[in-house]
């Protein structure tokens, strides 16, 4: 047949439902929320993430400092009501993602608790994974990828997560990783492997 | 084999590229913008356009006012820079869609022209496709699906597109859709067939 498939488009009354888009896409869709200091090892797990799903054909998308600070939220700042309203934001970003069936995995330092609880709140149960990046600070201050301990400790950058502003640690976090102390492969197997046993992805 | 594939996870360098999401999926990624008036059909078009992609197998993701004005939007009201706000966000999230290899179709009045040029910006060269779902006033009125034309005739609804606040052609939409003459099923395979011929599907 060189007739192209769009000659048999037919019009279908009804929408398109979730399970019918995780169905198709043969897992589910849900939000894998990193939270951890500076320098713990968010960003890096989150792409090793991303690429160990994508080459099992799995949808997946990372939400991070690049992609959302620039773009939807270039227009708040720092202060603690731009804080909340950047997590709100990339929350309500993640509700979209997981409703799309993708695999959607966020990497900011989100410190506050109130903040992270309000997004599990959006969701519906099981939709939000929070994964805690635990890492000792003196761990991170002394990896300073970005050199931003240095900064801080010289009081150049105000209200910096675990110098000068708090980290409240997750009380029931889905996921611990201890990247102070596991290895890279380790914590990438945990991820996954939390991904098989609860069912969003197939074993 | 019984071992579940996670215990073959190995850690890769490097991440994850929007061209390696898109050969993942067999498709590119892009927004489809459609806008017009009220009662125009944008919204029944996007759901068949959503049916139809993921019949073929195709990830697809409809943004529209029931799950962007209640959610990541809830905050903005219907003053001017409110309705600007409005579209900037909806444009970036359109954008991370893009990026993360969905074809995303929004379905938004969008009356401005500069609002809808400042998304278009947002986006590189063929990412945003601009559907002008064009129909009359005058039936998109007789059709009033949701009473709103009536309410905004007796003076209910301030700065209603069309009656009392101007709605701005596209001069370089990518599609037309004469959805006053058209037939449900040519509206769609215009959609369908664009789709095809410009690569962002495959035939």
């Amino acid at each position: 047949m060189s007739d192209p498939k769009s000659r048999n488009i037919v019009w279908h009354e009804g929408i398109v439902s979730r399970a019918d888009r995780e169905k198709m896409a043969g897992h589910k869709g849900c939000t894998i929320w990193m939270t951890g200091l500076s320098g713990s090892g968010k960003s890096t797990l989150a792409v090793a993430l991303e690429k160990a799903l994508i080459d099992r054909g799995i949808r997946t998308f990372v939400l991070d400092g690049d992609n959302v600070r620039h773009g939807l939220n270039k227009d708040l700042g720092f202060s603690p009501e731009d804080r909340n309203e950047n997590i709100r934001r990339i929350g309500e970003v993640a509700k979209l993602f997981t409703d799309a069936g993708v695999i959607n995995i966020t990497a900011f330092i989100s410190p506050y608790r109130q903040d992270r609880d309000r997004v599990r709140a959006l969701m519906a149960e099981g939709d939000f994974v929070e994964a805690y990046v635990d890492c000792p600070l003196e761990v991170c201050e002394q990896r300073d990828p970005k050199g931003l301990y240095k900064k801080a400790r010289a009081g150049q950058i105000p209200e910096f997560t675990g110098i000068s502003a708090p980290y409240e640690a997750p009380e029931r976090a889905e996921l611990t990783l201890k990247t102070g102390e596991m290895s890279k492969e380790e914590t990438l197997r945990t991820l996954v492997e939390f991904l098989e046993r609860k069912g969003y992805i197939p074993a």
